[in-house]
Formats: C-alpha cells, sequence, structure tokens
C-alpha cells in the first residue's frame, strides 16, 4: 500500500508488530490516533516506554512488580505457607481474579517443551526448590499447588515438578478438572468428560 | 483487576482506549511487549509519538502529508485536472489502492451528518470550491468525482455538494453503485440489486 505519509508507514509497520494486528487494523489505529489530541498520543507512548524499562520482576515468585517484592509477596496479608505455580502473569491475574486464592505464587516463566527447545532449566524451577528448601521468619511453604494447563506441555510441566520436588516432602495438590461450571454435559468434550468421571468426588 | 504493576495498569489503561481494543487484549500487548526486546517497544513509542507530532495536512487537498503538499498534489505523474472528493485518508488509501484513478483527491475531513452536529461548515467544503474557482498553471479543475459511501449521510453529503458545486460548470459524477464484482446476486440486498437495475449500464 502507499502511505501517504513515511511517518504513518513507520507507525503502521510497528503497530503491526503486535501480536493479532494486522496493517489494516495498524492503519486505523494510526488514523485515529492522528484524529485525537496529541497528549494522548503522549500519554500511549509514555506509557508503553515506562513499563518496558521501569518494570522488574519480584525477586521471590519472578512476577511483574514495580519493586524488588511483588504486591502479594510483600503483603502481609496473604497466606505465605502456600505457592501455587504458574506458567506467567496472566495466569496470576486470571487466579486473582477468582477472589478464591489468598497464597503466594511462583511463575515459572514458561512450560517445559521440547519441540521448542525450552527444558527444565529455562524455567524457574531451582529458585522454587529454594524457595520450598530454605523457609525463612516470612515464608514457609507447607502446600504446592500446580495450576498449569491441562495440555501435554503442562503435563510433562507438572510430572517433572512432582519428581523435583518429591525430595522435600512437600504437600502437592493440582487444580480439579472437570466439567466447566456452567457448561452443557452434551458440550463437553470426551477426555475432559471422561476425567471427570474419573476424578469424582464424594459428597461428605 | 488487581495488576501487579502500577506500571502495567497505566500501559494498559491507555492501550484500551484505542479503539475495538478492550481490557484484555490490551493487558495481552502489554505483556507481550514486557517479553521483547526493549528496543521494539522503543521504536513503537518513537514511532507513535513522530506520526502524531510531525505529520501535517497537505495545504490543497487535506490529506496526510510529510511536507507542504502530499506526494499526490506534489506528483507531476498525476492528473490534474480531475478531483476524487472522499471523506478521509483511509479512502484516499483505498482508491489509490486499485491502481484505477490517476487524478488528485480532496479530503473533506468527515460527512455531514445532522445527528452528530457535523454541518457543511466543519468540511472542507471551502477550500474545494476555492480550488475549482481559482484554476493555476498546475491545476485546472475539469471533473469531480465524488466517491462517498452510499449511506444517508453520505447520499446527503453527496447532494449538498452538488448544489453548491453547481454554479462553478464543473464535470460531476459519482463512483457507479451496483452488484459487487464476484458477488452472487442471490446474496445482494434488495437496495444494491434495484439500484443496480435502474442505473444498468448498455453494451457498447
Amino acid at each position: 500500500m502507499n502511505y501517504p505519509s513515511r511517518l504513518i508507514e513507520d507507525a503502521v509497520s510497528e503497530i503491526s508488530r503486535l501480536p493479532g494486528i494486522g496493517k489494516k487494523t495498524a492503519l486505523r489505529l494510526a488514523l485515529h490516533l492522528l484524529k485525537r489530541e496529541e497528549q494522548q498520543t503522549r500519554s500511549l507512548s509514555d506509557a508503553l516506554l515506562n513499563m518496558r524499562t521501569k518494570t522488574t520482576y519480584c525477586v521471590k515468585c519472578h512476577n511483574i512488580a514495580d519493586e524488588r517484592l511483588c504486591n502479594i509477596c510483600g503483603s502481609s496479608k496473604r497466606d505465605h505457607s502456600i505457592i501455587c505455580v504458574v506458567v506467567d502473569t496472566r495466569d496470576v491475574l486470571a487466579i486473582e481474579s477468582t477472589n478464591q486464592y489468598k497464597g503466594l505464587y511462583h511463575v515459572l516463566g514458561g512450560i517445559i517443551s521440547p519441540l521448542e527447545g525450552i527444558g527444565p532449566s529455562d524455567l524457574q524451577i531451582d529458585s522454587l526448590l529454594a524457595r520450598i528448601e530454605n523457609p525463612t521468619e516470612q515464608e514457609t511453604v507447607q502446600e504446592i499447588i500446580l495450576a498449569l494447563s491441562p495440555t501435554m506441555e503442562g503435563d510433562t510441566t507438572a510430572f517433572y515438578l512432582q519428581k523435583k520436588l518429591k525430595s522435600t516432602g512437600v504437600k502437592m495438590s493440582t487444580i480439579a478438572r472437570g466439567v466447566p461450571i456452567g457448561g452443557d454435559l452434551e458440550y463437553a468434550d470426551e477426555i475432559t468428560l471422561g476425567r471427570s468421571i474419573v476424578s469424582r468426588v464424594a459428597y461428605d
């Protein structure tokens, strides 16, 4: 396409490097910004750069943080004896939005995937082991919950972690898998439905 | 949602002000940028700000431009006797991508819409009149093509322009409306199909 301006072309090319945004959407966004106050583009541009250059990772759980410790690890209101192991920050946000979990997290930063060349050493597994093996006054881990996706990679990672953490004697569990709440049995896939029968829960 | 970092929250809030991007997509884009090289965010941030602060509008056709004249008005390869009237830059790009038009453009900057409070005085209509009435050595307008959307607002604007430009005696036309090429008659809506029968074209 022949852009009317080299500056637009540059902006479109940069915007369309974002995932899920093609040239047409990028152009629409660029023209939108051009129509708005200059201040909006300035705020957007500053917010992106600030985020990228100033956010760090929590030294404990490797979640995104503004300071040395993230606001979950730094909070005295959380239960410092349970750690929920997740793949990335998005999973932390998803679990936080349920309001059902009050423990801490540990962000692995990825998942074991031989196809993509990601092995255990690329993940934050050693630091998880260290958190369990070296209890501090603030944190004495008693339970580990694995909250990994029920995929081949997720199961491989869970299996590896179970083996690796077995020697510590810490209690381990995984999030329940089954028919989604509100979901119709008829539309559940066979594997999920099969698993939900095998892992049936007895009434108290 | 409880964002793990105020900087992420700021970025998500700024990104989600863009049209068609919600909080979830904004978060996905922010986390994507965090995973990539810092340089990518820097380029994106710079490109947006450069675009917003440095692009101007062509003094003649009001299209987006890097300099005083856009690269269409400034080109000696274009036919300077025809002007195609469009609503915004996106329309210019759409027509340019057909490779079927070699004349100039005039970007109105909007469309007459009483509901949104946009009247003729908000559009670049006087400057279009001036281009027709004051021919220069480079530009002597002989034909005006109206390329407006076949909507209520488009038709209103076209009607207004026809009345306004009548006194200049310039030849006026509108882009053809009819069944889209490759479209199945069966699936064409009644109004388009009806219009395509009324405006039927005789074989030569």
